[in-house]
């Protein structure tokens, strides 16, 4: 709509709106930075969440090494503030390959790789690109998602990735998103990601080669990430904004949420229910992780209200629970869920101030799947 | 990425890439415009499938006598194709009334209401903006989600707007989005939304107030429409390309799905696994609604695999009752749960004719929320 673009303050914004509280993403940010440095771990922030080069140079200037991306789309669009970039996801086609060699051009440029297939390509685009690309193996730590499962498949990535010209062995990555325990009956499942890291490094140095970085992630692990003592660097996303998946695992109070969606009530037709003008198209339909039951987001105004149902662009809100049923034209503020899916959707958020100011921030990175 | 301009042939696109088969396209449009026809009801195709200023102009050229939307922006984007325009949800708010009397003064525009409030919203921006804006007075008929419950409310709405300055009273709207029966068993549910819609036409004539549009919806039932006599026009979105949850509910084979996701193969390091270059950020989150359990959409190639589990860039699919596995490097083709969320994900889509030539389209209202 053309009035987002007039947009004065909070109260004038057309809903449904993405806002972000600016002192909020900054604590969360500086949080981690201090964790990290006691720690001795560099921050490689996963982009995913806001594909935003406003927040990954607010992320830059606290102090992260590099950033990380899940698309060669999303690296063309970052690359702009970070000299030193991760692609933590397989490149195995040629329009990734060659894209990633073209970065390699002018940036620190480095990818994961779980097959010899994915080496071979990485290094045919290298070589015939005239670049040198990092590439890291990706292991499987639990998720059996991607990644090789064993020290000795590790190895013989390793030294074919050694062996290729064009390529440079830069360490070993892993994604340790199985890990859902409380952040207190982690240490169990993190020894065995650090056993499983060690063997590998071990079976690297018999044979010469040494994992330079040893890269983890995940944001409900990230402030535990001292207890894998092979890590030297974490690349936790969700963590500069939060949703209700963090707050409802544990991993942060309420407080620490720094993206809320304004919405409006645009009916109350049918009874003990209102209908938000946001759906799952502003929301996306993912359920909280940790709480499947709970709906779909959390509405800071009426905390009893559930967003039981939602359509693509209807959220229909259970109030049956609440003392006071919102009414029709009245906002509300509601914590998504999965915040990273919820930026994706939507074309420009909103940076808050303290002092009421709004700047409009563009998804530089949104709805770049290749 | 920089290459997807430049994809001469399906065979070079790089992936996740959403496909269209024009062929198919054409069909499916031709095909409701026949029916349509036959049974002397109207076609206003909602836009939110698409939300393409070309496929929409495919559906004009095909006879339709309109457009819906669900949001002020996607008005916008589409009024270049269209002298008449629906949205088919309720506008409340200062920012939506405001961007309709505004379109208003080019375009027939028509939105629907379900509150007091909201027609005084809209009464108070038409006369600001000295233009009309025709209102539908949406009924619920089964879905409750938004609508009035009774003839009665829908006669005291239809009064209000009747007596509004800048208003002009259109008719009634309703969705029977609550009937996923199959196609042989619609017509006791259908027969119920004519006898609450008859009721309210009825009660409207007594006070001397007549429904010229009675406009009804939804895809599963789009081909039944003639048993709800006192429909006008009708407005399926769905149809033009159809998904998995139309093919699972009955409504369609396999080869009335004109919208494919083409991916990779990326990794096949966990057992009975490949992994695909596409997930919730492609083809959204959304299950099969008639078929939970069938996973994320559909796999061409190999009908027994299952796309088991939708990380945001990683598609896992179980193919453990494969005869073959897809290698790592292979593209297979997947036909998408939800279609209309997919698009609203893409920044382009292709449009792939059968002598094999494509042409990229913009999804012009892509990511309008308001």
């Amino acid at each position: 709509m053309k009035d987002l673009d007039q947009a004065r303050n909070l109260a004038e914004l057309p809903t449904p709106a993405l806002v972000l509280d600016a002192a909020i993403v900054r604590r969360n940010i500086q949080r981690l930075a201090t964790y990290a440095s006691q720690h001795n771990l560099g921050i490689r922030p996963h982009t995913k969440t806001h594909k935003s080069r406003f927040i990954a140079g607010l992320q830059i200037e606290a102090g992260a090494i590099g950033l990380t991306v899940a698309k060669v789309g999303e690296a063309e669009q970052l690359q702009a503030v970070a000299e030193d970039l991760l692609m933590a996801y397989p490149a195995v086609d040629l329009a990734r390959c060659k894209g990633l060699a073209e970065l390699a051009h002018s940036r620190t440029m480095r990818v994961v790789a779980d097959s010899s297939f994915g080496v071979e390509a990485l290094a045919a685009a290298a070589q015939s690109a005239n670049s040198t690309i990092g590439v890291l193996v990706e292991m499987d730590v639990g998720m059996k998602r991607v990644g090789v499962a064993t020290a000795s498949d590790s190895l013989a990535l390793a030294q074919l990735i050694d062996q290729s010209r064009g390529l440079r062995l830069d360490g070993i990555l892993c994604y340790p998103g199985h890990i859902g325990q409380s952040v207190e009956q982690q240490a169990a499942p993190l020894a065995a990601v650090s056993v499983k890291l060690q063997e590998a490094i071990d079976l690297w140095a018999k044979s010469g080669l040494s994992a330079g970085i040893v890269s983890g992630g995940s944001t409900p692990t990230a402030f535990q990430s001292h207890l894998v003592k092979e890590y030297t660097e974490i690349r936790p996303g969700t963590y500069v904004f939060n949703d209700m998946n963090i707050v409802r695992g544990g991993y942060c109070p309420l407080e620490d949420c720094a993206a809320q969606i304004i919405c409006t009530v645009v009916s109350d037709a049918v009874e003990s229910q209102v209908v938000l003008d946001g759906g799952s198209k502003t929301f996306t339909s993912d359920l909280c992780g940790p709480a499947k039951e709970s709906g779909h987001g959390h509405i800071i105004e009426y905390p009893a209200a559930r967003i039981s149902a939602l359509s693509e662009e209807h959220g229909q809100v259970d109030v049956s629970r609440c003392e006071k049923r919102p009414k029709v034209g009245e906002r509300v503020s509601v914590i998504p869920n999965h915040i990273c899916p919820c930026v994706n959707l939507q074309d420009a958020i909103w940076w808050l101030e303290a002092d009421g100011s709004l700047r409009k921030i563009t998804v530089d990175a949104r709805g770049k799947l290749s």
